[in-house]
């Protein structure tokens, strides 16, 4: 039957990542196409043993209905250890989602009347333009180099579009794995206190480095109050969990709980108990420590591949941290149609268009270094390598 | 500082509800306000088994990114169970959300332009219409009666208002505690078909009657197709799951999911195997039968102290089933100014007007019996007794 939907459904894509993860859920297809983190690492022990004591004894109030901020000794927890980071923050200025998508949509939600603009990095993670897009909102694209995002070229575009808001990953950010400079984090929040315009800060991956030094986010230099600051626990913990936060002002929190209210009430309450009690009995750093060792060893295996096998031709980014690099393939590459191929020498990678908003980056892809073994990423380069070569000469 | 939200934030108004539930968290307040279960019968001891056995042993899976459309095996239980309520439907006709507050939003999302008429039942469920109201809907009450809504009315308003679409909760209905009858169930479903206009069939209290014969749900008679049924175990097992799901055609859930990847990318995947595992192993039906008798004993004790107790001039419905009862007082009584006299008396209830979509039912409000014990109810009607006493005469 026909329906008739609400406009904005025009809008609303299929995720071209999941349609690729379907692909490639053969296993002998080598996939660096999703953005999984390595299962193998999840403290499935210690996760069991928290929920466990949380549903231990006669307390029933973890399977109760709660209230939307969420649990307030792991609001206090992650207030904490945002100080740690340079943002002043109490409970108060917490609101726990469904995961960093959650936070988005409920961003989305509150700000974007249809035909507004948004200011995002070019590429931007597919994730956020999708969310955006089923708002109705048109996009703004900024330039952005290896030290992140051009803050001229910001400053220009938020003269010229007045934008509803902008969003950014400064740190290791998905797509690409760049990170944006200290100077330029500075240089944003000036802009932002200059010309009033709120930014969303998203900080998935900022735990996850591997080399050079730990940067403050933007939101630490943001005097005006104008960053919106996302995390989640599903790079540090586990994603199938679905706990996410943001940090910002009282009374943004004030409406966001009103727009989460009417989206799903509040976040689990037992899995928000849990994960507090995963928080204050284990040694967190210990076990992100043992995350970012592993993952640090295999970007760089992919890298030393990758620098051993590529053609010439091609270049790439290399990441301090996250879980993501970026390939720029010679121009006249169409990397959707050469993803066909890739799958046929079983292996997989996303292709770098759909986190342009302006039909750029045909000839760029995502490769995902976190979730393939040492072995499996050395055979899936291999792969690729031979597959460019192919198309090359 | 100030914030440019989108026009529809004008739209969301504080829960009464969850600020009433402040209010009421002193200890010696006895509360009819909320709608919680009650917690000692939550199945605290088989929830932790079935947890701990999803993560004993090695598979980190259930910690790891899953689908949108919801954990396999749950889709097909839920199937499997709504085929014995008379309703055809595979997996694939199932949408495991965050609760049926995230149904809520997920098909407002897809269906509700802004100035789009939802036709809703009068009075009707608060969190319905704080979701309609956020996505700027316009509403269209429709008169009820002791057998559920007005199917000639309902027909009337369909053809003056072209409406998006009805909502309705045919059977105990929060807030009244109404079913609606037989017939009514298969007037609406050809109406459906006559008219092509879908209708959100929202059951969650169907599995808790405590009198009277079971009442197939309206989207069995749905040979249209137009019927989108949710339902949730949060009133079966626990709301601090936030488990709820959708039932529609294929091509429905498709769309669904596309909205649901933008709004949260999935439902947790731990609590969605956990779920499943505690359904598999456990004897489902003597837990509800056990809730089922709880129940409908607070409401026959709830019942008989009103009838004993309140004065003449108040009239109530006495539901065969759910959460909550309707008391209806003399015109003249304004139940949100009551309230503030019945919470300095240490009993509290919700006021029926945000329940009405056109600033009626000042006169109304809500009772819930779940969430008390029999004593505190005995305690609580004859203080409101005392109360509705003093102001009527």
């Amino acid at each position: 039957m026909n329906y008739n939907f609400a406009e904005r459904v025009s809008q609303m894509e299929s995720s071209v990542i999941r349609e690729i993860l379907k692909v490639t859920e053969r296993p002998e297809v080598i996939s660096f196409a999703g953005g999984l983190p390595a299962p193998e690492l999840f403290p499935i022990k210690e996760i069991k043993e928290a929920f466990c004591e949380v549903l231990e004894g006669d307390d029933p109030s973890a399977l109760q209905y709660s209230t939307t901020e969420g649990y307030l000794p792991l609001r206090g927890y992650i207030a904490a250890r945002m100080r740690e980071k340079g943002v002043e923050a109490g409970p108060d200025n917490i609101l726990i989602t469904n995961g960093s998508q959650q936070a988005l949509d409920l961003l989305a939600k509150l700000f974007v009347d249809p035909g507004d603009v948004v200011l995002v990095e070019k590429p931007s993670y597919l994730g956020a333009i999708q969310t955006f897009r089923s708002y109705q909102a048109g996009f703004c694209p900024v330039p952005t180099d290896d030290q992140g995002i051009d803050i001229d070229a910001l400053e220009l575009a938020i003269k010229k579009q007045n934008p509803k808001m902008i969003y950014l990953t400064p740190t290791f950010k998905n797509p690409t794995g760049v990170t944006m400079s200290l100077e330029r984090r500075r240089a944003a929040a000036d802009l932002l206190g200059k010309y009033g315009v709120p930014l969303i800060e998203d900080d998935p991956y900022g735990d996850l480095r591997y080399s050079g030094e730990p940067l403050p986010p933007v939101k630490s230099f943001d005097d005006a109050g104008r960053v919106i600051y996302l995390s989640t626990f599903s790079k540090t913990i586990a994603p199938g969990l679905r706990l996410g936060w943001i940090v910002a002002g009282r009374e943004l929190i004030r409406k966001l709980v009103l727009a989460k209210q009417g989206t799903d009430l509040h976040t689990g309450t037992l899995v928000q108990r849990a994960v507090y009690r995963y928080l204050e009995k284990t040694d967190v750093s210990g076990h992100v420590l043992a995350i970012r060792r592993e993952y640090g060893r295999r970007r760089d295996i992919m890298l030393e591949e990758m620098r051993q096998n590529f053609p010439e031709g091609i270049s790439w980014t290399r990441p301090d941290g996250g879980m993501f690099l970026w390939v720029t393939m010679p121009e006249h590459i169409d990397t959707i149609q050469l993803l066909e191929r890739a799958v046929e020498e079983n292996v997989a990678y996303v292709p770098g268009a759909p986190f342009y908003t302006d039909r750029e980056g045909l000839n760029t892809m995502r490769l995902n270094f976190s979730n393939s073994t040492p072995h499996q990423i050395k055979s899936g380069i291999r792969r690729l390598a031979r597959l460019f070569a192919s198309c090359l000469h």
